[in-house]
């Protein structure tokens, strides 16, 4: 298989800018308008709190993808595989994110958390449930290191 | 934006049956083997844990998308979006699944709970970490029905 061919499902708009994302991302509220066509599909997904989203990073181009990087921009942290990463710069640039639900009105969700930029294409979005979690899973030295007030 | 082309990146393999993934996805150990290029994404990966997997469903045809199903095919619990479960039958059948990660050598990794089929496209790995667990999520009813054992 040499190529695999995702249409858009329908469009992240939010009033946030990229800066804005990236300092507060689990407090900004997006809206995800889904194809006219595809309302019933979101039927019962009120009833799940909260959300993942799986979307393209249409900004960041598929040349730019770099093999190894400091987690963050960050010199002081040792350099890493992109897979050990969330960055964008991978080989398909898909973002998953994890959201709040806040409220669904026919095609259209609006939620919270979502680090998707104005204008962002949606490939899937799937109900969250507790399988989806992992209790005590580990993590590096330099993941704590950039989210302190997670620290055991 | 039309269409969105990604390329599969390694492909899984398992001597796991569907049947045996269906019925026990969370024992099943299967193996992840990137292109040969992609050997460095992978450095430092081994400090997570656990890990999503990012796949596409090649056995299913993007024809076969159906908008509103019963839960695991199960007439005795309500019609829902598609959205609302985790059904391969989505307009772009695209799989995600937390996996615990054994092993890391060179390319390959070796991990517990994938239920994707021998021979599954790999479209992305991330690490996972707790950012990714929603405490105290709300599910639906027929959710619980379907997993007993997770009421709380």
């Amino acid at each position: 298989m040499n190529s695999i061919e995702l249409r858009p499902i329908g469009y992240v708009r939010t009033e946030a800018s990229e800066e804005q994302i990236k300092i507060d991302r689990r407090n900004v509220v997006s809206t995800i308008i889904l194809s006219e066509g595809l309302k019933e599909v979101l039927d019962g997904i009120e009833g799940f709190s909260h959300l993942f989203v799986i979307y393209y990073m249409h900004k960041i181009s598929e040349e730019a993808f770099i093999p190894k990087v400091h987690p963050s921009g960050r010199s002081d942290l040792p350099v890493v595989g992109i897979f050990a990463t969330r960055s964008g710069h991978r080989p398909n640039p898909i973002g998953l994110t994890l959201v709040k639900l806040l409220r669904r009105r026919e095609n259209v969700l609006e939620v919270r958390g979502l680090d998707a930029l104005d204008g962002t294409p949606i490939l899937d979005i799937k109900p969250y449930d507790p399988i989806d979690s992992a209790q005590g899973a580990r993590v590096p030295d330099w993941w704590l290191t950039l989210h302190p007030s997670l620290k055991a």
